[in-house]
């Protein structure tokens, strides 16, 4: 691998940087003046997307690889939401991504175009989990941002439920739908008032 | 799989969901008022592993789901930065990690356990290259730290670079120090200035 | 006037509300974490394109009216930087536009639409000046940004000056360029320190 | 025209850019942590300003103009909530207007101090839409922090609806307290959940 | 004193700096993304101590003393929430502050350590009110969390009641849950919107 | 102490709540975009209050108190930058505390109303170490932005420096002028690096 070719990887890399600032404004139309980051969104895509791959008979870690570089080309495009369809034509992101990785070693390149061309659709059961996990990542954030008072979260909500296609995803946003988000930590919380007051733990002695 | 297997998998979502708003708090102390999350660096993290695997011969996309695994114990534990080291004792991430996964369909927890015991270490060349990924993603921010302006982050990259071990890994971090962290949209935010000023683009005619 | 109109005035300037919330996204590019938002840019540009209107002979009222309305189909598309010029094709800010006034009275309607009109160009004294508030506005945000330490934003410097048309917007920007941009509290905070001294303040006896 | 008045409207632009880092503080109040600009505020004022102005009969572009300077003052004295309306005395607007213009070329020095001149009250149909406007500014984003789930808003509401004077400002308040903020873009987005089910839009055949 | 020990004095004081950047992680597990600092927690736990202390016959100065320093050690191990404490051993607080202040005047120095001590207990009635103020605070600050529309703070205002211990801090606690947070601002919120409204204020002739 | 005491403790401590969102507005100016709280900023100015104290002589704790509540006031007249100074006539501090604590219990109130009219001088050595700790806590925080790249802030550190009065405080600021904001985590963070890289701390066998 040649120096250049390193000079090409970090210069890549800065660019994936860029995504760590890039919010995800669609929720802005929502009145989420903060919103999360494109970098955030496609991290838990990957962890979902991990979970469903297992679920649904996928290769998980190739699944996981696909949702990690599922809107790489974001970084040139910035994120288009549903207000902006209408009025914006993008470049195919595989067209996007071929310029982003123009630079970097031939194998390395031809994989993230092959990655770019999957997240693109359904054609395999990875792709088809990858796809479903962007829609479940932005189920589960509107659901958090509802708990967080937001009260024009409900169109994204439906939204993503009904553009989820896999059995796994769909019984997973069946359960999304019926769960409360702060359940994860509920315990952990209550055991720390009894810390706090001075009581024995739960079924202590 | 059962209801209460999705149910499950929802939790541990929403759990990964709190590494969105998880701050690397060591930054805090370099003066970066508002750091980026954990979520974010875990992300830029697998994108770097999965340079870093090519290069080095690993396998990416075991890399990659690696990288997106390697801070899911800080949901329970928070980042702990160097100030902090010194003070605090932490459960081993493995632990942390088994009691994360617990209710999961049993293939899916062994596997992410088995993700955070790679994590740990350097055991194969797969978490050879994420570990190396992890200390990358900090320099590459250090320096993007930098050329916002603050004054404090040297130790940072000292450290990073310094704690980079394979090859590529080495060869990368060099790069990294040479590399203006602007170089990817310099061309075309030059071009930019030519078309706001009407004037033909670099070699048209 | 009907409910009914009225209805569609508030739903616009609820529309509008959403430019409140849209960061000049270029801005992350350079490494700003939290820009300011068109809202933010549009306004300061209507007060600039007052200052250059009474400077170049147009009719200020009119400038200040483009200014404030140049950008307002963004509410739609989004803030396109530089870096996605090449790959998105937005419809025409007219266009867009005719969509968002379509249910106000048709007087409002036409005054909006001939705004966006003159906005997208330089056809009358009034849309150049306008052009330049808008180059100049960012102009001067590039030499604050710099003021706050941020060492990538002499591209946008270079684009902006280079992009100014009139002959009192080009004497503008080269006040600009020569300006400390803290130039206007510089004296008050000076004498603030005489007070908090207890001197008496410069001059008196 | 001097380099000298060249460097003093550089200097106005720059103090002006001050309204984009100030807060509207009585928000603060209400509990929003992270309320709108001065600057934001301004912007949206002077688009309702334009639509009031048509509909009232008044000057759309002088109204447009008076609204945009109506809060210029503010960069020297912050913005003053009604918390702090009993125990602070401010210089009166104009006064402090006429100390940030001294050095602007003579014509627009008096164009702006008779900008301000009129912001103070509703001597003219123009001032009195500008009035209206600047109340109704502060109504639908109030009515907006509701929707994000802010349960403190409601006397801002009351005040501002009963501060508004114009027939055509007490029309378009009746008008935004029936709305539904998200109105314009709900449409959008639901049918962007078509699109990503892959169903035909809604009167597709 | 020496310069040494002023130069010790000025290093702690930064270090107490990082408790402006260093925020209260708990409630990012609530759902808050930006909650407020570790510094202004204790400022305001020192301004209920003072009350409470009064209530209670204790000392309010030292009380107010011991709140201000009872969380100094978080600058070196942050701040653990409910769900660290299973996972995070930490170093006894008074052990931590002791590396703090070890360079400090050994007068000074003791001062702290004392009050680091007290801090950890309800050995004395100071440091018994000074532990109900830390609870306190964080039940008003869950209350004023639930009027910005947060729905996920309960389990927090449980704990923190059920953790207060003085007769005086019970009183306190029951009075919090019964009050109105923006009762403080309501009486003067309404009568700024008579004065907008140009009526004169209640009881006016 | 009657249930409405009760209730005016929890009113005054919701009031005091306000100063965790008040921004020390004053570093808007210099372009500081979002700037520590009036909280943040009373709570260090009270533990370099507690320093000042026992190095000049004075009570250490009633200093303390005085730092605590010398800004309570501006819950209702917000913090007033160098530039309002000019523009503002602020009601004297101890009327609006006056106001604050009517309802308080009368002891309480008195104690709170003999601080205020401390604060506002230097009638005591308690009251001139709080004095001074204001202004250095305002120095360090100015030295502190500088270090995150803000090239604004040199006439706040002058500012400062000159309005300190007691020799303890000259001493501390010219200390201050010396140090490096990040001298006291920057053995810490040495030490990691060495961790991160597998070697033996600095002085281990």
């Amino acid at each position: 691998m040649t120096e250049s070719e390193f000079r090409a990887m970090v210069r890549v890399s800065h660019e994936a940087g860029h995504l760590k600032h890039s919010k995800r404004t669609g929720w802005w139309i929502a009145g989420i003046k903060d919103p999360e980051s494109i970098a955030e969104h496609s991290w838990r895509t990957a962890v979902i997307g991990y979970l469903l791959a297992h679920a649904e008979g996928a290769d998980p870690e190739r699944t996981v690889t696909i949702c990690v570089f599922h809107d790489l080309q974001e970084a040139r495009t910035g994120d288009i939401p549903s207000v902006g369809k209408s009025y914006l034509a993008a470049t195919p992101a595989a067209d996007v991504a071929r310029d982003q990785v123009q630079d970097l070693p031939a194998a390395v390149a031809r994989g993230i175009l092959e990655l770019a061309g999957l997240a693109g659709g359904r054609s395999t059961a990875e792709a088809a989990c990858a796809k479903d996990a962007d829609k479940l990542e932005c189920l589960l954030q509107a659901r958090e941002y509802q708990r967080q008072g937001h009260q024009d979260v409900q169109p994204w909500i439906d939204s993503m439920v009904s553009a989820v296609r896999t059995k796994t995803g769909k019984a997973f946003a069946k359960a999304a739908l019926e769960a409360d988000p702060g359940e994860w930590w509920r315990e952990m919380a209550t055991s720390y008032g009894r810390v706090l007051a001075g009581l024995p733990a739960a079924g202590g002695s």
